[in-house]
């Protein structure tokens, strides 16, 4: 009986960490992350056109610790070390979902479920239409793309390598 | 006894919540806020300089609903319009607790009781130490200002108007 109770509220107590967890990333992603779509050149594909989606969050080296706990509470993700330098003290790292996949199972139904308090989520929504999308597979028609070229232009954030 | 269970279910997930707002806040803060120092000549003070330690946020107007949660949750802080501008596009608004009874009274130990999760952790725990110095009276002695100003320029995203 004893050990059952200890159980509940170790149980409790990782449910409340989860749920403070969840909030922080949520915060965080609020201040710091960005979703993006970029669009590159690349001629072996069909329309020559490649779009590529990207969720990312950037820290200095010494908050390096705050992206690995995105990286595992996402549980996918890499982090790469930004070889542009803010204030020439620190490197940069960029934590960054690009797996088509994992965007669609894990990045966008978190984001759904737990709404982003700024103009982020604007940003999210947009590219969540984007992934929806591209999971119809309609950025391989030109219909399609001009579709979410125009989408894309419409994100602050998206830092697009090529603008129709 | 139905509406016991109810009020037991309206009353976890508020908790739920709150716990996920207190999340939020700290992953909030982790991206975008800011604990900062500064010293300003004040002739009307005993030693010709007033020591204002500030906690701040700031977004753009898009994103004002974030920094009136963050006037709400820590229900004090006042709302300011910032007239630099980022992008020329929006105004830029800064949510700003600099009452030291607030300061020490509810910022610093939400703040001690749910840990930053970035470099700015260092940041907080140097600030706090300086508002713990300032209720001793010390910022009211040379000595205790020069220890004041020691530990400020120790702060990574101090905005010191004036440096020794």
């Amino acid at each position: 009986m004893n050990l059952m109770l200890t159980d509940n509220v170790i149980g409790a107590e990782n449910q409340q960490e989860r749920l403070k967890t969840t909030g922080w990333v949520v915060g965080f992603i609020d201040g710091e992350g960005c979703f993006s779509v970029s669009l590159h050149k690349n001629p072996t594909t069909k329309l020559g056109w490649q779009i590529m989606p990207e969720f990312v969050a950037t820290q200095g080296e010494k908050s390096l610790a705050s992206l690995k706990k995105l990286q595992s509470f996402f549980g996918c993700g890499r982090i790469f070390v930004n070889h542009r330098y803010d204030n020439h003290r620190e490197n940069l790292y960029r934590f960054c979902v690009r797996s088509f996949r994992e965007l669609d199972e894990r990045i966008i139904p978190f984001f759904r479920e737990n709404e982003l308090q700024t103009a982020k989520s604007r940003d999210f929504d947009i590219f969540a239409q984007i992934i929806g999308l591209m999971k119809e597979k309609e950025h391989l028609t030109e219909k399609g793309i001009k579709k979410i070229i125009a989408l894309a232009t419409k994100m602050n954030t998206g830092k697009r390598k090529q603008q129709f």
